[in-house]
């Protein structure tokens, strides 16, 4: 029989029994609720950060926790703006205090690692910092060897699977939001969220270098997608997804067991 | 073809058409990862409110939002206590602030209505402050007739439901943690992580009238219950839920559609 | 002589020579500037917690320390609503700082136990979250067997009172607002400050099982009282405050004198 | 009949009838909980601005509110220090949210100017960041011609009053901690609160330009005041407090009424 | 007679002549304290965003507010770590406060348009949120067409520049602290401040593609340099200082002066 | 070859060498950007403090960080009011934070003293907060025998200094906003930036005893400051500086020096 992997599915007596008996680690995955175009639904970085959570807690037998189903604010360069409806976003107080919370939480039961993987990029900064204050209110004698990590899941996209994916080219992460790389990994982990018949057409955005607030709602495609998902499938999703979850897995591994003689 | 209700799994383009073309409710169910006895997975609140919030927006033609996976500090009154292992909360402020971002946030996209079906004791208060602080940061012409609204489930359990569920007496809200009627809905709707066989056995937890903190760990039963489970089953469990969705249907029904006239 | 009770009244020099020579508790009462109908005074909350405070502290041989004159926003369910005038609140985060500042400050200066007695039912789960707030910035070894302690005063009424105040069946403490029990308690605790020719008439308010946000005005009752305070007497006032003083007396005293046996 | 000065004795609907025929000031009166020596109670700062209040108000027409009986940290060139046992503070934060909340909620209700009659010097620049954003937190349509205020009463006292208070010339106010003045004041207005035969004797402190965290505790007299209350007597507080009383007074007066003029 | 580009050397009725007869546009460079290896000073952001600034407000007639002299926490793969000496930094919290209150302030005194010129990475997304909440707490009227604007300078530099400054082959921002740009960049803008002769040498750090917390402190290099300065000069720095003031200013006037169209 | 005295000069590594072999002393100059008037800069208050604190410094072989150029809000009775053209200003939240953040930071590294030299009157309170939270956050342990300190220049001008500068008796502090000592001093320190032909004449400004809020604009002086420069010059600037610095010097050499003893 198989291990619970989610922590949410588990009870609290086996969980104690595991913490007794090993040092586990445990993985926070992160989305936002974000429009991601008119072919993706909403919750795609929770579903997708979720998915990959499962499939690397598999590899290291470590556990998922609850995903954090909302994120930091859209902004305009990495999701098209906080400003289009169907993205409900936190403030960066709410995400920082929310992941310090946790962190502390998860550490005080007895958990050895706890991994924040993340889903949508603008959360990062405040996930950082909320694991940071946490670290921070604890003691050395309280904290020992143990530690808090993040990642976000496309770092580990590695220079093969990129030219895969994309033949004719990678166009850069920034303009990643609800174009191929989603598209294909949303059709791989839950193909019945995604609608390719209302995936929309059309050249990338082009944003300036710069940030301006408020945003000028006209920058954004008018499908909310900084590129379009041409090429995306299946296929590639499995391809990208296999190639995700093998690089954090191997890399997460080297790092919670090595740490020691770091 | 059923409309989708999860929020999460509709698209923005969709999300942006029902809005423009109904006034419509949107219910968050609000849980906590919390421990809930050998027998019930952590998730229980969430699971629960969810899954009563998906059956109210059913009735209503509503969307439910992802739910508040994370909850207020457990007390032990209530749930046993914030120290057992298995429970990992948020601390007030940022319960607090999650709700107020989250009401502003989906006010200001349009929604009508939004609703908080709360599972977790613990969170009431604070739910409640963050509703109203994001009202009071819009000004009246922002608002308009649209309002926020947040109920606990279980204040929906009618008299002849308890009788039947409870046919030797209820013996109370307070000490019902894992007890009866958790079980007997979890049963009825995510039988798979309920294992009745460690279900615990004895008598019920007798709590002072006070709070005391650091909390007496001694005064929480070993198993984490504050009452056993006995006699809870699949069939307690779809009349409680049956009732609990149709006394919060038709109460809210009338509420959302009538509310003009008051 | 007896001694001052009154922390307020107590100079310096003499609470140092108190702290060094006992295990002290100290009291705060807590209130609420609120309206409470025609015929009872705002700080009706205030007043109340302080002179039941006062008879218990005579009886532990504790001190009181000045009241909370103010509370977190009144609720519609249990004091009529916020939008009142009369009522002038705190909001949660105010509520919780206040409480967390001096449980740490008094912690500090070596009191042994630090009872909340609360009188405004909206009040209690933000001083719960201060009272942990400070328990958690403390060390184990700072803190030692010291506790703080958390009531409200009407969790204490006995069935037998109960009976006696409402001959005709008590109606439940969610009305209790400028009702029989506070009517009789202030015209037993402070008759000056009672107009009882001015005391509201007519059914107790009927209220939802929900809270909405902004309230529904209309759904108060034009006194601000929740229900009439038919029968009210200084006589069941003193029955009343008897009781809870008695009660509240040998419950702390069996809960600080036995402690460290649990 | 005179009319009710004290906020909190007064019922809401009496409240509601002044606020809609008069423009009415609150007063508000801050303190502490600070030792003051060995001879004066803790609360003398509270004690102290609630009778200013109390006389200003009785010249004024206007209302006094529930005094802050709590002030920020006590620091040693005004106060002796925040480590001296009896000392109970809050943070500067507690007290701003305190003073922002009731200033807005008390401008909400209707009052026209909302005072704050100060006691214990280390609360004005709270006070004031307090009232300021509540000012901010207004529109102009919201607020009109409606204003705060804050002083602090030692400021009101004339040059000639001085000179009689303090024959040997006066000392300056900075060593003014349970001296002369405060203890004349508490002999004219609460002398069964003052132990004459326990005042302290021997030379004012003399204390560096600086402020030092960690205070040098050795640098605060034992006693705790700054300087003895040599010659305080009933007769000079009385002086005092009709000097002040009227000051206030008249000051006010004219601000609150030629206010529209400037 | 050059005008007076920055703020602080200005006087207050000359700048309000200013504001009453332009629309004028405030540059705020960002940068930190934080350790730059041996040859570079602890000031360098600050430093080089400053210069930046000035040479963009001189070809747009803008001003140059006081830099932000401390940013937010130096991050392990691009600063190389909060825990070392030498490093000042001040928590998210902080950084979005000052942020927020400065455009608020800013905005309110006339200033048609600010923009943040940054200069140490991790500041970027506190920045933003800063100012984000500073729109949010405007009303749309009072903002009007003014906005707020924020850049981190590194991204302008032209890829002919990165092809003539790295003849090597341009080896990713992400090593670039106390490297070559910002070396060349200190020896052209403040070369008295820079001391070749304590380069450091060796090969660039290799980093995780995750950030741990606490950080292993073995993976930064003990220089402090993520890359050592190779080939570093006056004249790459002047090649570099050039590019981007150009670059900034030509993005920045289009974007100033053609706003309105968009 | 004299040492580098301004922190933000130095290396990390000649830092590092200094705290390994000193005990060192770290002055934090405090300003604001303030209008002075027509003849004095925005940056007054920092350029002075930095100037102050670098005279210090050279005295005492400590360090001066960068100064805080933005401070808190400027009050109508020390600074002609908040709401004036040119002052740009920081909330007390922003203040604490920012004081608090960096004493911690400060201290971690090694700094034996952290010594505040405020140049804005309005700023001392919150900085006092800030460095009472560091040292509330750090253990006695961590502490040592390391402190704060805080103090504003002009406390420490003498009498006979202030004999000369104002020959026809000194009118007070209060009124000193862009007068004869801020003006001289600037003369003496910073003569670009003052200019002499702009500064204002008449009568000081008639100020009331207690703060108004919001304030009524027509109490401040059209030139905004609070006293005309009549009779300031770089002599009198000189005497001012040379008594301060060596004042200061004095003062804190002792204390730094002798503090084990106390």
């Amino acid at each position: 029989m198989t291990k619970q992997i989610f922590l949410d599915q588990l009870d609290a007596h086996s969980l104690r029994e595991r913490l007794a008996n090993e040092k586990l680690t445990l993985i926070i995955p992160v989305g936002s609720l974000e429009q991601h175009g008119p072919h993706l639904p909403l919750g795609t970085d929770a579903i997708l950060s979720t998915k990959i959570a499962e499939g690397v807690a598999r590899e290291l037998g470590a556990l998922v926790a609850p995903a954090f189903a909302y994120g930091y604010k859209s902004q305009q360069k990495s999701g098209g703006g906080n400003h289009l409806i169907g993205t409900s976003s936190l403030s960066a107080a709410t995400v920082i205090a929310q992941t310090k919370d946790l962190v502390t939480s998860y550490l005080k039961q007895g958990f050895e690692h706890i991994i924040f993987l993340n889903g949508h990029y603008e959360n990062y900064q405040f996930l950082y910092e909320g694991i940071d204050l946490a670290m921070e209110s604890l003691s050395r004698e309280q904290l020992g060897d143990r530690f808090g990590l993040l990642l976000s899941y496309w770092d580990y996209v590695g220079e093969e699977t990129l030219a895969q994916v994309y033949p004719q080219g990678f166009p850069g992460w920034d303009i990643e939001h609800g174009g191929v790389l989603e598209t294909a990994l949303m059709l791989h982990l839950s193909p019945n969220s995604v609608d390719m018949s209302r995936a929309p057409v059309g050249p990338a955005a082009v944003l300036p270098k710069f940030d301006r607030l408020p945003v000028v709602a006209a920058r954004t495609p008018r499908s909310g997608c900084l590129s379009a998902p041409d090429g995306a499938s299946a296929e590639k999703g499995k391809l990208l997804y296999d190639d995700v979850v093998s690089a954090i897995s191997s890399d997460l591994a080297f790092e919670l067991h090595e740490a020691v003689a770091l």
